[in-house]
């Protein structure tokens, strides 16, 4: 049994950074005996922006700094921990973490999604890991399982549920039938909304966890400007009651899918999913995300996507994983790419069936016209879906649903394109992708 | 990038065994690349019984051996993997390995949970690793989740279904009421039963893994002799019904759970749980565990806990661990013991409600009897059930169903051994526990 202490750097010192704090506190011993004596955390240096500011944990004065590069350069700090968020001073620090031959561990999936390439460039020449569960999925143990347990795997698949705030809004709004404006305000009064919720209901905070895991399935840098996002924002009630009619639920789906040509399909959007699927069933601001492996088949992993102390879980079994690896001389477990030659499949060639719903005058003609342009495109229609408003069945607007069957995005686009000149349209059509999970 | 071998010996070429080939022979170059060049498994013995049998894969006739410890001998080997089962050679196997430095991997968990202590000193005093994460729940990376990810966390509790076999069955009997000898027949047929079932229907296989489970959790070896264990045999269509009737479902479930004052109930038993709990709708063959930590909350981790290659993608998992652990001097990153002081919950002090179907004479006073004695026990009773046969009204026997409020089972135990000596009764009475998970 080794006794000395890995001494750790936290820049930043909010509701993660406390997290890790208080799990030192409490488990310190407990992570020693469990790694064998192998790891004893310190906490040695912490960055915060406003030293005046009261915090919930009791951390001795002497430790807080606010010069971020303090972290790095106090010579007692051996691992960094990276959680003030954002590209660019998280970037510097990092980097100057590397070069200082100190690893990192970060929770910061925006910093790795839309810079990885020049830290991980760093991190291999500098033999000097990353680690990152903390940013994908909160505490869910996923980038462990996908980089080590599944090593012998091909990864043919990754669906997640992989943002919290979104599954909550959209919960509330097929619970409660409320509109998204009301279902966003709740989530922000109940803390599960940033201030600022645009990279959460936009889709961008899941796609980046998307890119890391679709790196490190596939082993390449994955171009966030190739990959397909949508956010929530614009679903509505309407649109989740007809899911629902049709046995359906509307989640933010994303999705990491190998094609036979080896290429990668990597797309986040609101998705139509059975009920009966059982990442129907993932609510709240609990995450899932679900791997099929070409040996080990279909796997699930459900726990907190978010929150202060499931996040910080995470970063401490990194801290743990690079304090071990850099007692016993194995320089370098992060993960690092290992191809060039990745492709991504262009989203028009990706294949779904969908649900159209076209808002339409009602004039007799209507549902011919536009099936006839869909079947001039060649697309088959699987069934339709027009509720009559009981109480009013001379309403002069409906809503016309068409379910299609499977074909490339690209494609159904092109009909649409023609669909949208018809006269009787009243709006654009809302299209969600019917996925087979 | 280092290109040199990791030498494998296997013992045991049957499902597993074989599926640790296919997977070596389809994904060696992919586990080289995700490790960054850090292993390169190449199978270098393979011990059979019979060297005539017909095999599924394709391995040169030079690597096979029926003499085990060629396997542990043979120079190139450097890792040893034991598929061969049982408790005896199978012990000799791995202990000969790592008195020989030869790091251990195995899907063996009869063996660790019943000998254990010896061969985790053995471990221990040779600086060499077991590995086992094929040993529990097949291809879930429960193991690597509970010693690595969780490291931070006090582990609260563990309820799984981890044995495969028992859960078909189970669900046969609730889906198409079929009685326990039809449902065992139909799983041998679709060989999901083992020739002997045995270790399955009662109970010990998932007890062998809540044992791992558990001392992996805790840090202390448990005793077998110590764990209540409990099978299917004796589960009849009858009970299943009643607990559909009330909203639940029977599952053979296993459980490690942590005590306020640090004990530890493990214990393993078919119980009612929730319909709406997320593990009752864990179906056919696959397994599941939920874990709660301190630090994490709630997890799932679900997928297939047993066949071959499920099975194997855990063996290789553990070989790369193994493989690169040897390579960077890390001598010992397997699970040992770290503690002695763990103590048990005795099953008598452990605490759930129940269901207890009485089958009594049909009698004036029946009821009455049987809760005046639970009463005098101070046993509450929250609800009764005793469905009538509509085309009988007046049938002689009757099933009479009390539930209980939470008590210690040995408090229950008193009670029924009173209610046993009353003469309307024409049977023991069945139990179960309902379990709030």
């Amino acid at each position: 049994m080794s006794c000395s202490q890995t001494g750790i750097g936290l820049a930043g010192f909010g509701t993660v950074g406390s997290g890790v704090w208080k799990i030192i506190e409490r488990n310190g011993g407990l992570i020693g005996s469990r790694s064998q004596g192998d790891v004893s955390l310190a906490i040695r240096k912490i960055c915060v922006r406003d030293l005046s500011k009261k915090r919930d944990v009791d951390a001795p004065d002497e430790l807080f700094t606010t010069d971020l590069m303090e972290v790095v350069n106090d010579p007692s700090v051996d691992i960094v921990v990276e959680l003030i968020g954002g590209t660019d001073a998280a970037f510097d620090l990092v980097a100057a973490a590397l070069r200082a031959k100190k690893p990192v561990v970060t929770g910061n999936k925006a910093l790795l999604a839309e810079r990885g390439a020049e830290l991980f460039a760093i991190s291999a020449e500098m033999e000097t890991s990353i680690h990152f569960e903390a940013a994908v999925a909160g505490g869910i143990p996923i980038i462990k399982a996908v980089q080590e347990s599944l090593i012998g795997n091909q990864i043919e698949d990754i669906v997640g549920i992989i943002n919290g705030t979104s599954n909550y809004i959209l919960m509330r709004m097929t619970e409660a039938g409320l509109g998204y404006p009301e279902a966003l305000k709740e989530a922000k009064d109940l803390g599960y909304a940033e201030a600022d919720e645009t990279l959460d209901v936009n889709g961008w905070d899941a796609a980046h966890k998307a890119i890391l895991l679709g790196s490190l399935a596939h082993g390449f840098l994955i171009d966030p400007t190739q990959v397909y996002v949508r956010g929530i924002e614009k679903v509505t009630p309407l649109d989740i009651s007809f899911a629902s009619d049709l046995g359906y639920v509307v989640k933010l789906l994303s999705f990491v899918r190998l094609r036979d040509n080896g290429a990668v399909e990597i797309r986040t959007q609101p998705s139509f999913i059975s009920k009966t699927h059982i990442l129907a069933s993932v609510n709240g601001v609990f995450n899932a995300v679900a791997v099929k492996g070409d040996g080990l088949g279909d796997s699930l992993f459900y726990g907190r996507g978010a929150g202060q102390e499931p996040t910080a879980s995470s970063a401490i079994s990194d801290l743990a994983e690079a304090a071990r690896s850099m007692r016993h001389a194995d320089s370098n477990r992060g993960f690092l790419p290992y191809r060039t030659d990745g492709q991504l499949v262009p989203i028009d060639e990706t294949e779904t069936s969908y649900y159209v719903r076209f808002s339409v005058k009602d004039q007799p003609g209507v549902i011919a016209e536009i099936a006839s342009l869909l079947a001039q495109h060649e697309i088959g229609i699987s069934g339709t879906h027009s509720p009559v408003d009981a109480d009013n069945p001379d309403a002069e607007f409906v809503e016309m649903v068409f379910l299609l069957h499977s074909c490339p995005f690209g494609k159904l686009k092109g009909a649409l394109t023609k669909v949208e000149e018809l006269d009787c349209l009243t709006a654009r059509p809302v299209v969600f992708r019917i996925e087979k999970i």
